[in-house]
């Protein structure tokens, strides 16, 4: 039976498990749902993720729901292309960059494309949201430094780790991009030139076979504002 | 070369660690870290993780730190008593449950255990630190029907889930123990009449052997409160 995934457009999550099928060039039967139509919380979906949340991997009868799960759960079954190394010692340096991410980095990327989103009223930028883009600087030019002599994140070759971290870095470029972020754009862009190695890496994985059908739907529509 | 590993008393990144190379019986020589020296940001530990945190694991030559990656390194590496499991299935399901964890129920139990040990000057709960008792409790049910047809958390074998699961858990109980916490602990405890599926799945936890090495060395002196 042939896999299945259920996702959504925009969300970091879905673009991971995207990634991962795409890279490891596996046929998929894709689902796009639609949040606004609150899709992610039909009868459907709650039964195979009773949290309603995106991306729902399915492979005959099993189901797999959170997107690091379905990284695992990918590459333990299918383990041509691997995305978690050739060797223990790289597999552990992949989940150690992905975990780092996630306790270190990502909270800050939240805090920030939601100060973006929802501006305060005066349209001033709150101290918590400077203190995350101050750390947010700091993370990336530590990032900046490891891919000025690397290729990939971790080892020669893609992996989990770019796939964790490419969604969430896009997410925040996207959000930095609207008119209403001109100030805390300025602290970061242009990637080209204040982070060049990390804007070759960007490159690099727009590049790789099946990206543009991974690519959220939505970001290619005109936006409104 | 021996694995050597460097832990610090009280943290359950740390615990999870050390339940892991137990439960693979694994020999190893431990170095307790002491944090009130600030032992955890030495030179020695920050060449090692420049974060200066704890778990750190090192093998031969290579170094390992977030606990998450020590876990699937020593998986990998040691692959007898496998922590995530023996089909891709199982470490999808795995994982999953760890990403649950720590997406939806890890951020309560910190908010929770920071609000006993900093409490506020009236004394008083804030409805913050309610909502995430109200989370927690709804999370502790379903973790609790889950036990109730199930010896572990995933599958019919000990796994890095239960291992990622329960310093957490104990960390939480042990803030509640605390005298100022007493309204609190009402909403909770005691955990052998209100959860006691979780409760036996706890003591077989500890009946595991070599669990004795891994419990907090200054837990078991008396405590300041």
């Amino acid at each position: 039976m042939a896999l299945e995934l259920w996702w959504g457009s925009g969300s970091p999550y879905s673009w991971r498990a995207l990634l991962a099928l795409e890279y490891k060039q596996l046929p998929y039967e894709s689902h796009l749902v639609h949040f606004a139509k609150q899709e992610h919380k039909s009868a459907e979906m709650l039964r195979m993720n009773p949290r309603g949340r995106v991306p729902v991997l399915k492979d005959g009868d099993y189901v797999c729901f959170e997107s690091l799960a379905i990284l695992h759960y990918l590459d333990r079954k299918y383990p041509e292309r691997p995305l978690f190394g050739n060797t223990p010692e790289q597999t552990g340096t992949i989940v150690r960059v992905i975990s780092e991410y996630e306790a270190y980095v990502e909270e800050h990327v939240k805090k920030v494309v939601y100060a973006i989103l929802f501006p305060s009223a005066d349209g001033g930028v709150s101290d918590e949201v400077t203190r995350a883009m101050h750390l947010l600087s700091a993370e990336a030019r530590t990032i900046e430094n490891k891919l000025s002599t690397l290729t990939w994140l971790v080892g020669d070759t893609f992996s989990a780790a770019d796939v964790v971290l490419y969604p969430g870095i896009q997410m925040l470029m996207r959000a930095l991009e609207r008119r209403e972020a001109q100030e805390l754009r300025s602290r970061l862009l242009p990637l080209e030139t204040n982070y060049p190695a990390i804007f070759a890496w960007t490159q690099r994985i727009e590049a790789l076979p099946g990206f543009d059908r991974t690519y959220p739907p939505h970001w290619r529509e005109p936006r409104d504002s």
